[in-house]
């Protein structure tokens, strides 16, 4: 029988480049509209993306899906969170009830939230599940691997497989979310991994820890690091070792929206540990991420970078849930129609230099 | 009779510091929703300044006006633009039959665009004109005042009057943009004055000059500063010889949105100009600005500075109009939605520590 992480490599071949002919199809179109050439910047190049991700330079991105993707972690037991582990699964109820920041940005963006319990520690009824729970909350990582490599691949095909069923449904721009108390300090491990830079250049406040336990925060993810020593160019090593379940769903979100030709808006901190693995297993599924916002989270930045990336929001967040991906659909939404309801110099008579 | 000088002054008395009762309503309001405190970060800023400017926590600032100034630049006889100057009026047109950018960000937004020819150099027939032409253009500010001070205190009243209008019609969010061949020029000769930073420190290439046409618009520049002597502390001296009728039209609507307490979203560089001579005329009124994109045109983040405001967006634009602006009318309305839609911590049932 194959294993997990076999298959997960096999569904990989199916992402593809962009397609370069509806990339130069947008430029030649934005360089026709009554404006400075290149004058709305980034916005300009989001519509040239989006045209070359879906292969057409006027998709419909109007169904719009947020997955928030929650589960715990066994580093908690060290005291690293400003909140205690129960409030990972309070925030789940949170999210179904429509109260949380998440819900409310979404609803404004007319965008639907689906909240999967990927590894949330206590047992949860909910109805519909949208993913299989992978395992109870990870395994404390200072003691060892948080999961199994075969655990991790499983999370990242439950995320493929999500996207997949959505995209059957309509969807066609994708945004990652998480809730899971602890999962900084996961992210913090994985992107000093990847990045090579130190515990104390990428490890950050989180919910809002003080000086003591931010120095506690770094010893911790440093000692994450030694026990298990992940190799940097083993993303399922790195993630199964350091990382976190919702990390991986995050990872498989990304992967499936890529290999389905969506734009996926990434979120803050976490996002981007999630999108290192991703870019890590598919070199081309860089092209389909659209970074969202800057974190006010240390290590954000080392990250995007990583990722060649560069926010659209500064707005010093630090909340998750997608929050900061969710505020950019506004602007996703803006880049198509700049490019298909503007007037071009020839139709409103204006003189072109 | 009282010049129109003295009676600009006047109204200026009507502006008040914002309501701190509101202010503080809302900070005790954020706290108690289900996120880390802050965690949102400028978002919660902008939900605490909109309370104290509208003395409300559940304003309604759906109705939205951005107002485009338009006006002509003498300056232009130097060859100091990518664009010639009839474009100036090609575009009014354009943003009547609704195909720039501003209007497709506007309509996106559900905002109503107000173009006001308060300057342009040829006839327009617009019907309704909104405001007064006040003058034909703009002298050329090489050669001596760009206009008299009577006429630029014309102009500003004129944008208070227009904020007025629309107030009585129920307008209560307004962002301000503009059109003007050569306003980058004026715009940098007037930041120049007010920040003290050199024209080789504030000057860009606007519409996209190359870089011979760079160097002489920062010798312009320099010229029209040397040959005018304006005084930095006497914002309308500044504005009379170095500045642009739609420049001082915008200064106008920043202060009638503060005198009638609605809040204005400033726009790129050459609203920044407009802001510091609004903030020099009423250092109160500073507290109703608020901030949207940072432009790719060098010497909009000195003029940020010295108004103490930081961006929201970082898109590398540089198209005016009022299209960053307009971008973040989304953002104001995600700031009122998270302080009026989200949980409380008490009544989500989750642990707040």
């Amino acid at each position: 029988m194959k294993s997990l992480s076999n298959t997960l490599l096999e569904r990989l071949q199916l992402i593809q480049p962009l397609s370069e002919a509806h990339r130069q199809q947008a430029l030649q179109r934005l360089d026709q509209l009554t404006k400075p050439p290149g004058s709305l910047g980034k916005l300009e190049a989001l519509a040239v993306q989006l045209s070359g991700i879906t292969g057409s330079i006027k998709p419909d991105v109007s169904k719009k899906a947020v997955i928030v993707m929650a589960a715990d972690h066994g580093v908690c037991e060290e005291g690293i969170s400003a909140f205690p582990q129960e409030v990972t699964a309070q925030m789940v109820m949170n999210f179904l009830e429509g109260g949380a920041a998440v819900n409310v940005l979404a609803r404004q963006a007319g965008a639907d939230v689906f909240c999967a319990d990927i590894g949330v520690k206590q047992e949860m009824d909910l109805s519909p599940r949208y993913v299989k729970k992978v395992k109870y909350g990870t395994e404390n990582m200072v003691q060892g691997p948080a999961m199994s490599e075969e655990e991790a691949a499983e999370a990242i095909l439950q995320g493929i497989q999500l996207v997949e069923k959505l995209s059957k449904q309509g969807y066609r721009l994708f945004s990652v979310g998480e809730m899971g108390i602890g999962n900084t300090t996961a992210s913090a491990a994985m992107i000093s991994v990847f990045t090579g830079f130190s515990p104390a250049e990428v490890v950050g406040r989180g919910t809002g820890i003080d000086d003591a336990m931010l120095g506690k925060k770094q010893q911790i993810v440093q000692k994450a690091i030694d026990i298990n020593a992940p190799d940097p160019e083993n993303p399922l090593d790195v993630l199964s070792k350091v990382g976190g379940l919702e990390i991986a769903g995050m990872t498989g979100v990304i992967l499936g929206a890529a290999m389905h030709r969506h734009p996926v808006l990434l979120d803050g901190f976490i996002s981007t540990a999630a999108a290192l693995v991703a870019a890590k297993l598919s070199p081309l599924s860089t092209a389909y991420m659209i970074p969202s916002h800057l974190s006010q989270e240390k290590g954000h930045l080392h990250a995007l970078n990583a990722l060649g990336l560069q926010p659209m929001l500064q707005l010093d967040m630090r909340l998750g849930e997608g929050t900061g991906a969710v505020l950019c659909f506004n602007l996703v939404e803006a880049a198509m129609k700049i490019m298909n309801e503007m007037a071009t110099f020839e139709s409103a008579g204006v003189s072109n230099s």
